[in-house]
């Protein structure tokens, strides 16, 4: 159910963070290790922020291995915060308007994890998103909407209040109907300046979630890396599985936490549902 | 805006209605002559009465006139009632979703037009639709949203009052809006034994809508022309535009009127929206 | 490295053999447990001889498990012999011209493996071709020039003769650059009345290849399986990998052997590569 | 049969040139005035030199107007020279190999117009690409081919030399097969320093071909247009058609001419055939 990864840091080129990692997010697509399907291969996305305040999306329904287009992109295209994204569906179609991340003015979104019996709670979820803000929803993914209800909930004045009641109030629209475990989720949130990080999931068991380490401590530990050289001691990566081997460069954020990535640091957080009202 | 063709008769090969006409679907998807927009490259497709009781469905986001598989699913399928539609979309996503015919149970509908001011208007339609039809809804557009409405106000039941609501219906939020002119519209819907084709417009300037002469007169008449003498009496076709240029073939179905389609037979009325309540 | 089936029998909805059957070829887009890849995601193509003598084609870029359009045929098309093929590329791009079966009038060809060092021979391989046959090329793979030079080398009046003939030009050519293990390969043949397939490596470690055993006593050793009383006598399949795990279905063709399906019965030949001169 | 536009000139976002114009590009797959075909919808591309030596390529299948991703990757990409392509095809596959500009190395090349009887000639053309060059074609238009036959023929060394032999080449051999007349081309190549037009057809009858006026000229005489204040002394274009109906922007190169845009100036020089030998 998809794997992601989101940049904070030095201007860097997309290859080096898509590309090269020897178990890349392009190599996830293929052979996810940790995550609940090894393929994830119905289509996928990176967002980024470049020219003007609103992030670029690029987003294909192929899969990300045998897309030419986005190893072109990544070799010219430079930025200070990236969000990707490769899909495996969990029912919905497998379109354009499905590809994470998800943009709303200036911010990106994306989510690995699912709303449970979701055909049967939408309609519900939905009638809670605000309504000048209904019309701005382009597909028909839980995913989505989980994004708008955060969008409702305050997400660009308080992205972890708003979060925390998004998910309480799914949570509580799925105990309205029986469902046992309404919400899995690892999310990535972020407005060009910041972002934040959630993992939770209503079964107490959620979906991996992993932090890079200090960039100064991993150069002094491996000098001879020229990733760890050429990236500055504000970067930070947030991701769904390690992205290679070398010990001591990725840390696991536990179940319910959450991180925000901002002015260079990283600070770790529990995180529960609020109530959403 | 779109071109559509209805077809009910003999059980014939898709690709004497699709491909070997002089100005056929595929044509049209080039070089419309009578629509709002010369070109219908927005994706297309094609449902058709086959195997089964549900009708199937071949849709895809490339234009109609490059793509190798419809020629070659043309020269191998054979049906009694087929539905084919060449999208130009007026602003939603172009992806396969959103592609007619569209289609719940055992039927299929497709229509060419607007429903104005979409976005404004799109959450109350929505809210509208019956609660457990909405989960059913898989893609963006009006014109989905507008079977559902449909499907809502009873179409199982009775096809031709229930889009008279669902246009009433339409046009009443619409004027909640301040919207001059809220709906425009061809619609073709069926159910694989009858077919119901509707021309309207709140405006009173609809799009074109035709339909085919007796084949008895025709085979009479052009006694040479092949495909007169490989359809039999109860063939009828309603479509967008005239598939071809041979006099005496195409009937135009004025403005504010509906046709009925059924046991060989073709019965016009005329059409005016109902109260939707 | 690619999965194929190819069925010769009773007209059967294309549903029973592409999606049906517990490990599927749909199921083995997404989880082959005999190939050199685990996911054959580039692209699919199914072939079946219907209406008219030239064998249909229905090919797409998309993963096949993805696909809806692959489904709604599926419950559709009805055949007495079908090819269907997933790819993983070794290299060349995912276009629908690379995508098998490819065809030539009433042939339909597909393969799994490879031409080893394919660009270096390329040119050679493609000069041997017989030139009236050279503009009918439309992709760029290895599998379909390697079609061709067995068209070149008789194929139409001679399936195993042309085969064991291209096999060896391709081996010599492939000496000739100092190749080791020229060529890698499963492949199917057919024209709608007999097919062929063959196992064989250069290397002696050829792909698996299965055909299914006599369904009278499959009918009579598993009463109650209901696609054994739907299949006729006539009835076999070639296949990649076992469709699934019932004992007494599956047969493996050995190393450096091809069989021929004709008039309902199969016969197993040991193939060798012969002079192509 | 295509549209193209070549840039050359101050650091500008793709989109001033793609999307802004009055009659861009993009409205030129829809509405081309001046080509043979309205309607350019069979995928289109962008090349472009940025990060690194090599120019990068994003090219679909897509109508341009109708991908989400090309206006994204608009507003985010600045060069100092682009090539753009809306594709008519002429016959040949609707793929992304199919797509130009073509790039070998730090060279782009694109084209408008067809090789007359491709079939007839293809396997004579390609016999003359040489052999070291041969395995880098990846499509199977006439326009790669061409830009084979250029390279072959010395495009590295000098452009409008090798161009002239690959035109001389192509007409013997059209004359061998009795084809009346072989080419028909406008034809842009370029290496991020300089780039090179050409307009010829064996007919006499060739495309329309156009350049811009000296911005400092179009400044003067528009001091309130802000694309002339955004652009340099050094920029140029050369374009199917022009961009707009603005006076004094546009002027035709003439039947059997050729540019030179370097060093921000545009030399036009007389063009023809040269003997390939």
């Amino acid at each position: 159910m998809c794997r992601w990864l989101a940049y904070s840091g030095s201007p860097l080129l997309l290859e080096r963070m898509l590309l090269e990692p020897e178990h890349s997010l392009i190599d996830q697509s293929l052979n996810a290790r940790l995550g609940a399907h090894a393929t994830n291969g119905d289509g996928f996305g990176v967002g980024w922020y470049g020219e003007g305040q609103m992030p670029a999306l690029y987003r294909t329904t192929r899969p990300a291995w045998n897309d030419p287009n986005l190893a072109e992109l990544s070799r010219q295209i430079r930025s200070e915060m990236v969000f990707a994204h490769v899909r495996a569906s969990t029912g919905t179609a497998v379109q354009q308007t499905n590809c994470h991340p998800f943009r709303y003015g200036k911010w990106l979104w994306m989510h690995n994890g699912a709303i449970s019996d979701f055909q049967k709670v939408k309609r519900e979820l939905v009638l809670a998103v605000a309504p000048d803000l209904y019309p701005e929803i382009e597909g028909s993914t839980d995913s989505e909407l989980f994004f708008y209800l955060a969008l409702t909930f305050g997400l660009e004045r308080n992205p972890p209040a708003a979060v925390a009641r998004a998910v309480g109030f799914i949570e509580q629209v799925g105990q309205g109907h029986a469902i046992a475990h309404p919400l899995q989720m690892t999310v990535a949130v972020g407005d060009g300046r910041a972002l934040w990080a959630f993992r939770y999931a209503s079964s107490g068991r959620s979906r991996t979630l992993f932090y890079s380490s200090d960039p100064a401590t991993l150069r002094w530990r491996y000098p001879q890396n020229p990733i760890f050289r050429e990236i500055d001691d504000r970067t930070k990566l947030v991701v769904s599985e390690p992205l290679g081997s070398t010990r001591g460069v990725w840390n696991e954020l536990p179940n319910a936490h959450s991180c925000t990535v901002r002015n260079g640091g990283i600070e770790i957080s529990a995180f529960k549902p609020a109530a959403s009202i």
